[in-house]
């Protein structure tokens, strides 16, 4: 019944034709696969996020989905090109730390670096891998190419450093992981690790209580809520918590969250 | 000979991954149905807009075409989720009034309340219905499900207050319903409404006469025309008449449009 | 095995539904069609940016793609819309200078005039022929209509004025074509002009030598590579060369790049 699907992240963003051409190359090898964007405007060369929003959205695709994730700024140095099967889905991309959070879940992993030639554009551009090396390769893969033919197994992929949030007593330290397009501040501290009342302390704001739903306070005002992808997010009821908290998606990392458990 | 339409419109923006994760969930349910956005740059919370653009946007869609609408600023309260038939197609979204030109324009409908929780994913999340209803609802209804296993008809379906032009003598006293990306003003005055010659005035402009084409003014100068959608519009030759007037899509609600007709 | 690709550059942008309502009229007259976005973020009515767009992603389509072009800030004029075969691919747009590097390009092409009123919508609008006459014209196109079909051959078609650039003893001089999402600055310099070592000058910055790869030069820095598309850029390594140049995109046109051939 499918066809085949290849998702896309990239930081082309699509004021370019660069995410056109990809699909260009797509459908030129596989006329059948779909190929469905999850976001194209990822912050140029910020792999940390573009491997953060993977691990958000790969899990709501059917199995044996490809996921092209070019967020790429060594292209054309020495990283390699790669490609792991896990979890029953397909991940391709440049071995940048990426796919750090697959790596991390998956129970075991085959990754496999690209470099058959005869699988790629035949001119190989030094500044468009999405197009030249990537894109085909994933549209030969969606057509039944198995991995060991685009080159040898890779041992040691590349990781980025995890920030987990650091449990101290009754305390819990987190940071910002992103800013969505809400204004909502997304934090690094999974729902699982508040039991009970809780007290949250983020750039000067105090909220007290985990609240189930945005109705749960006035117009304009912040909370605390688990997001949709499971993590403490601090919000407000129709507005933009970050411009409250005067965070930029820029500035996010260096941002604490500290939770308080009350109970 | 087609296999199902899915249309979407959200105020999620493309910066983050929430269209592709709704991509996702209804692929893994249909993956013969195909998905065109519409459009995700609702602006936050819009209700009236998203109203708005899917009436000005379902008609061209081919029968039985599934309308997905998410702009939902109260997610997790106690607003119904809802699915209606009506005009041989079907609308999917929060009962919060994003329905009301629908239901306006229909001789008849047909709302069901969404509550069948096997329809929906197996975690309901409070913040991203998107993805955990609205989504998996309209990939079954794709696959033929029949909108009474959703949940009881509702009979008292939300609505927003429209605001009609009023005509009073030779005057018509209409309002701007928004600013489209060319900086085209769009006001709710049906292009029928105008018969003959007339002035409009609006932001202490005096336009006279309703053109033909962009073209009837030299570049850069402003006119009254009807627009796609049939309403009257503030435009300009190869500019931005929104910049011309100083309206502001966040202000334009408050903007009087005056049309005198003259003979 | 395909299903017929209709790919899709305009400059509606995403934040209305002109986009989708198009491909509403496009899925009812074919629903078995494929349509892929190359681009909507074209600057507004900016011809030249569009043509060379098209140029620089039809080829990277299967043959027989349907490239809708609609840049067209004469709409309702007096300008034609047209349909153009040329290279095995089809070309559908206003007849205004988009398809003037497809005429360049093309050994041999054939442009007809799109007059034939029953290809249209019911009601033309003079506003938006990207959804009364693109869009179904590109339709009925995919399901086999031959372009004599559509109205008379056009003998001398609209053609914009291409900068080249100029060659002056061991001196180059071109001009800046446009800058991309990544602040690249792109040249109309053919990366087959420049042989053996060169010094490129522009906006009083000076680079010596074309580099091969983004990591050739430290972090932040600048540096002269021959970009996706075959022509000389201005990069900077994870940064944005045209911030760097303090050049924008409106006033691009008026920049000049030297490059000075050394060997």
């Amino acid at each position: 019944m499918s066809r085949g699907l290849i998702t896309l992240i990239t930081d082309f963003g699509l004021s370019d034709h660069f995410v056109g051409v990809m699909k260009g190359v797509i459908k030129t090898i596989n006329p059948a696969v779909e190929i469905v964007d999850v976001c194209h405007d990822i912050p140029p060369h910020d792999i940390a996020r573009a491997a953060l929003m993977l691990s958000d959205s790969y899990r709501y695709f059917p199995p044996d989905t490809i996921h092209v994730v070019v967020v790429d700024p060594g292209v054309g140095s020495t990283r390699e090109p790669v490609a792991v099967r896990a979890m029953e889905h397909v991940f391709v991309g440049p071995d940048n730390g990426v796919f750090t959070y697959i790596y991390e879940e998956a129970p075991e992993y085959r990754a496999c670096g690209i470099r058959n030639r005869e699988l790629m554009l035949r001119d190989v551009s030094s500044t468009f891998h999405g197009r030249d090396i990537f894109s085909p390769v994933a549209a030969h893969i969606s057509k039944g190419l198995d991995l060991s033919e685009l080159g040898p197994e890779i041992k040691k992929v590349a990781k980025l450093e995890v920030q987990r949030p650091l449990r101290r007593g009754d305390e819990i330290v987190g940071r910002v992981s992103y800013i969505d397009g809400f204004g909502n501040v997304v934090t690094n501290i999974p729902g699982e690790m508040i039991e009970g009342e809780a007290r949250i302390e983020i750039c000067g704001a105090v909220l007290v209580g985990v609240k189930s739903s945005y109705a749960d306070v006035r117009r304009g005002e912040m909370l605390a809520i688990i997001g949709g992808s499971g993590y403490l997010e601090i919000s407000a009821n129709r507005a933009r918590a970050s411009d409250e908290l005067r965070i930029t998606d820029q500035a996010r990392s260096g941002v604490e969250v500290v939770v308080k458990l009350l109970k």
